[in-house]
């Protein structure tokens, strides 16, 4: 390799070691952390995000992506790699540092009182502190001089190149073709009480635990924790950590959600070979991250052939509950269409719902035809006219979600592109590898992860996610297929 | 407070800030990190490393201190703690960043081979990399110039002043007056096997939580784990954390292993209230640490009188195994003097041999007088000659403490500095508070507790261990008041 092709690697993993810790805190905050080490630990993250700015906007490193931008004899994949290094970081640059440490510090903040007005069921405990965090994201917004307003220069930071002129049709099309499904569907016959008995929490750990390793989760490179939303992190090089949350009374929730964030795990596990904090060894995007997530979660977990096949595990694990239940019957409660009032709860179809409810709220907050004052009533406005649901509290409500006390506007929308890509790349896994979605044993889950790491996990960030997805399937993103879907499974 | 003073408490502060993360790394790195993750940890621990002594090691910084010790205007309490803050960097001041960071990456990679090496049971697998790690400590020794041998060096680091001049004396009479004292006890009579039988884990946590919240750990300023060695770590202001491990056939260990970890919080947790990072707010030394643990497991925990207060706690959690026992049987077997091969699961008596052992061994080990391929054979010549007990395993000998693969030379004699300190202090607290010791309720323990914090927690780093124990005791460090409580105890 070329000596300045060695620098290029060795910054990057420089930069990736910071983030390693920075995230093995984040890690920490969210699992472990105790209440009152709260504002040192903010210290440690705003200190830790200066250090990574530092780096990231070293001039040194730009004047070595300049030069390596002419070196004619790299490789296709290494000049890409130094072109969307060049790019991601041209953005970073547009904020000072200490622009940086102000927004890490106050987030933390913010993540605490989030904390705090949950335990009080209280957003105005939370008002404050998310009022001048959004202030903060405005700022951010302008200082990044982008080309639209001010939401589309947020939502670039999760899905490049993504604008709400373009989520906009999306979004209509989508809500317009699901509410006819919706419709179609008769709600009165749906039942998911069997879930809704009591389910040891021991015994939904040790079945989680199980699916884990069946489907190659690497225990020696990560782990699998408790925390109030479950979450992937992607420490280092060999430390993927995936946590998750049991309800004994409902079955339901802790099965599926492990098998959602193991689809990001897989991911992130495969991610590993590459070289440590350039793009060829991250993500595509959020949005194809979410594709990862739900195709494990819905188009495997969620389906006939897979219940089918393993219904009697669930069976072993949950004799008195389940022995005398058919896996028909099982597969209909898991999939009941119904509305409720929390996302990360909801069916595959009203799910769209809570994220289109969401991204028009971040949308008027940032762009400033939202005061976060009047966020909470307008919040049980939407999900009064499009669930039909009274909001009976605001730890129901405004408060389930971390996301905004986290900073994280433009990040809902990815959800529901993670959906649409997910139902589109099913369609070709299917058509590509057509009987492991019959055998829906290891052998076949094996040839799946193959596929996946042949046309995704090895592109890393090399691409962007739309670019990817006409690659795969040959289209640009669209609803179609998630259309096609859900129509085949909720319209039989 | 005036403005170079002010300079000084925040650049102390920014070194905490960097303490604290590399903290949580390093507690993270025992209870939860996956094993893959080696490499990565050790470089970010590394990098933590470097940067921490940059900041140690600042000229500009040493400036200011120079200009704060010629400052007549500052109250005692201030000077002392500017002149230990020099004392101390001073002396890290001799070891080059380079060198620092270089040490750290190697004792991560040596604790990774500890670990595999207990796995597969041999010493081989560590040997390599800890005889290497020996030749970088005998290096920074030399590095240190310190009066002493290079041993000395390195227990200066443990036990600020202290030499093995000092130690050696102290050593000897208390392994004669001890082993007069366990020849003088039937050790045939003892008979600890009602400790022995089964004690669910779960009961066994429950009863050890309750106690810790009972004796006022701060379950918001703090945590407890499970790892495979209990320790104790101060990560922050905030945020203590203590670790323990349960057998389910011996209800001996995690009980008194708990609060001796306790011991040790408490006296973090004191120390929160004080500027972080600066000499106020730090512990005195190991031995004055380890003081604080020994009194509340041994001088509380195992006395006859919070015993006989509190054995109804401990049948009610297992009343299969303890509702047909007296208390006095039960203090009996709490108490049992029995030589065995593990220091962590010794008696109050032979704990010291365990100790001293390890004293001998590090002193050759670091001198250059015991090379390190011989160690696993001297460790065992030491254990059939001093405690008359055949090693059958690298796993209950050589292997069963990670100190030497953390790169902890020197570390051994604090522990039994540290219950001859405890014995010491004891004394006075009985005298000082007398009813405390009868009445073994929380009112009782608060009257100790305030107690320890006007007499220990409140002196912070400001005086030297022996400093300290001529304050609180009119005597400098002795054998005399351990020896008396030995014998009262098992004299009898």
């Amino acid at each position: 390799m070329n000596k300045d092709l060695l620098k290029y690697y060795d910054h990057l993993k420089e930069i990736a070691n910071l983030v390693s810790i920075s995230s093995t805190l984040h890690w920490d905050q969210e699992v472990n952390m105790p209440l009152k080490a709260s504002t040192s630990r903010a210290n440690q993250l705003s200190l830790l995000s200066g250090l990574i700015h530092e780096k990231q906007t070293d001039p040194r490193f730009f004047d070595l992506l300049m030069r390596l931008q002419e070196d004619e004899s790299l490789s296709d994949k290494q000049k890409r790699s130094i072109q969307k290094t060049k790019q991601i970081l041209d953005r970073t640059k547009k904020l000072s540092n200490e622009f940086v440490r102000k927004v890490s510090a106050h987030t933390s903040n913010t993540f605490t009182s989030w904390l705090k007005a949950r335990e009080e069921n209280s957003f105005s405990v939370l008002l404050p502190n998310l009022s001048m965090l959004i202030e903060l994201k405005q700022e951010e917004a302008t200082l990044y001089k982008h080309s639209g307003n001010l939401y589309d220069a947020l939502l670039h930071e999760y899905e490049p190149g993504m604008t709400s002129a373009q989520l906009d049709p999306v979004f209509s099309k989508l809500t317009k073709d699901l509410s006819d499904i919706i419709s179609s569907i008769d709600l009165k016959e749906d039942d998911d009480s069997i879930l809704r008995q009591f389910y040891p929490k021991s015994s939904q750990w040790k079945l989680g635990m199980e699916y884990l390793k069946f489907f190659g989760f690497d225990f020696s490179a990560g782990r699998q924790d408790i925390s109030e939303h479950p979450f992937t992190i992607a420490i280092s090089n060999g430390d993927i950590r995936i946590t998750t949350r049991i309800d004994e009374n409902n079955l339901g929730e802790m099965f599926w959600s492990s098998l959602h964030e193991m689809g990001h795990a897989l991911y992130e596990q495969s991610l590993m070979k590459y070289e440590a904090g350039a793009p060829e060894s991250e993500s595509c995007s959020l949005s194809i991250h979410e594709s990862q997530s739900r195709f494990w979660e819905n188009h495997i977990g969620r389906s006939k052939e897979f219940i089918s096949k393993h219904f009697s595990s669930f069976q072993s694990y949950f004799p008195e509950n389940l022995s005398s239940i058919s896996a028909d019957t099982f597969y209909s409660s898991i999939n009941v269409i119904k509305p409720n009032l929390i996302r990360t709860s909801a069916d595959e179809l009203t799910y769209h719902t809570h994220v289109y409810i969401r991204y028009k709220l971040e949308q008027g907050l940032i762009n400033g035809t939202l005061e976060a004052k009047n966020l909470k009533e307008e919040w049980n406005n939407l999900y009064k006219s499009h669930l039909g649901l009274i909001v009976p509290n605001d730890r129901s409500g405004v408060l389930q979600d971390v996301h905004w006390a986290h900073g994280s506007f433009g990040y809902f929308p990815t959800y529901t592109l993670g959906s649409l890509y997910a139902a589109q790349f099913s369609e070709v896994i299917q058509r590509d590898v057509p009987g492991a979605f019959k055998q829906m044993d290891q052998a076949g889950f094996r040839k799946i992860i193959n596929w996946l790491d042949d046309h995704i996990y090895s592109k890393g960030r090399l691409f962007d996610s739309n670019e990817l997805c006409i690659q795969i399937s040959g289209e640009p993103l669209n609803a179609d297929a998630f259309i096609r879907y859900a129509k085949n499974k909720y319209s039989s």
